[in-house]
């Protein structure tokens, strides 16, 4: 495999991660104006863009098992630097690291990647996906007007859609928890990459929980994946179903969970984060 | 702070985890008979010993925040190199990477750790944690005879207490779930650094479901601290409970899931596992 792309990418989401090599060995890329959220890109297409780093890199050995991501500052608008360091390669398992930088600006994300041989072995599945209408059977979330980014996704609630969001919180609580099917728009074959921007498009917990759009931000990620290329080709371009939950808040940070499954009900990652929310008074 | 101890330390956990600054600017750590593990010394002492480095830096702001050691090849016994890097200080947040390595052999682990200045805040808990039996009304596990490690902590089962195991797995698959009270042994008042090390005391989740001990092997592991430095403190050296549990175990790999409560019912830290296991014939 090269680095170099016979044919210049054409989905939105493979503009807005494509890289290309440059002279010094390191790889350039643009953020995307159609991927944009408050105050930089999206973070799934940070994600996804370092993850493809190593999924184009000749020396990569099996499928993406782990990605943490640090996001460190904000994304500034234009090119970037990928700087991708192979750490180890074993026989079965290869650990990457990488950083996404800004001449001037110092580096916005940094990232460590563990790709793995997989092998067919005994298989248990205790966690199973929730009972969830079909998606074509529950309206798709309007996006028009909202961030860039989230008009390039088909979010499906089946359960605890938004109310419309304010700047003032609620009084009391409400459930951290959703179900939503998830698709790119216009329609992608699911892939490692697609998979790991879904993981993070998941609504701040917070919002859910305090019916307000509160200032956050994702500091870490993290992204488990539970299938390997073969079963994610077979998911083809049909959604996902993410069940996202929170388990405290506390102190300017809150967590969040997400379990992706796929419509026959495998559980093809698990995705976790730690996200700073801005305080305001009820 | 200054990486300088005015005293040796007497702990094991603290001896285990201990670096002192070398001429070249890189920490020198040795690894200790006392945790040893299968091939190599306990993740979580190892885990810990990383994020020591930032703990003792004087550079560092505020609290952890993330933790994630990926595992890339058994640390042999003896010394080894930690090389710490400040990648970003913002006002309240501060990123580091820190690896793990041995003249000759290459990079055993790499970490990212991200500490924050916590401010108070609305605060909310929708998880609370299950109902335990009193770590004083039940049994210690008898760590005699096995890993070296599993002897510096104190273990009550409050469900699924493991049953004795052979090499030949169940043809039924048991329960993944445990609730495990833990405690450094001796007693050592709680910190970030014995929090990050119980974080990674729960047994292979596929040793319960399988009731056999199996080749196993962390690749990637992230901590998630919902608590600061006081809330810890006032813990001292009473046993946390862990909620302990795996969603998936597919293709050689399997995730743990860990929730760190106090005893006063606070969730204190979150953590997350990617697992290797090796299949043997039911």
């Amino acid at each position: 495999m090269s680095r170099m792309t016979d044919t210049s990418p054409t989905h939105a989401f493979d503009i807005a991660t494509h890289l290309e090599p440059k002279p010094d060995g390191n790889l350039i890329g643009h953020t995307s104006d159609a991927f944009w959220n408050f105050t930089g890109p999206f973070g799934g297409t940070t994600a996804a863009t370092l993850l493809r780093a190593v999924m184009e890199h000749e020396r990569r050995i099996g499928d993406p098992l782990a990605i943490t991501v640090n996001f460190c500052a904000p994304t500034a608008r234009g090119a970037f630097d990928v700087a991708l360091r192979e750490v180890r390669t074993n026989r079965s398992t290869q650990h990457w690291t990488a950083e996404l930088s800004q001449p001037d600006a110092g580096i916005a994300a940094t990232a460590t990647i563990a790709c793995a041989i997989r092998r067919s072995t005994w298989s248990h599945r205790p966690l199973q996906p929730p009972p969830a209408a079909a998606p074509e059977t529950l309206p798709a979330l309007p996006t028009e007007g909202m961030m860039a980014w989230m008009g390039h996704y088909d979010f499906r609630f089946a359960l605890n859609m938004p109310r419309r969001m304010g700047r003032v919180p609620s009084a009391e609580p409400a459930s951290a928890l959703s179900h939503v099917w998830v698709a790119d728009k216009p329609a992608r074959a699911l892939d490692f990459l697609s998979l790991t921007a879904i993981a993070d498009t998941f609504f701040g917990r917070i919002f859910h929980v305090r019916g307000a759009l509160l200032p956050i931000g994702t500091v870490s990620m993290t992204t488990y994946f539970h299938a390997d290329a073969g079963d994610l080709a077979a998911v083809g371009s049909a959604h996902v179903l993410g069940v996202a939950d929170a388990k405290v808040f506390n102190k300017s940070y809150s967590d969040q969970t997400v379990d992706l499954f796929s419509r026959a009900g495998a559980l093809l990652a698990t995705s976790h984060q730690i996200v700073y929310f801005r305080d305001v008074a009820a």
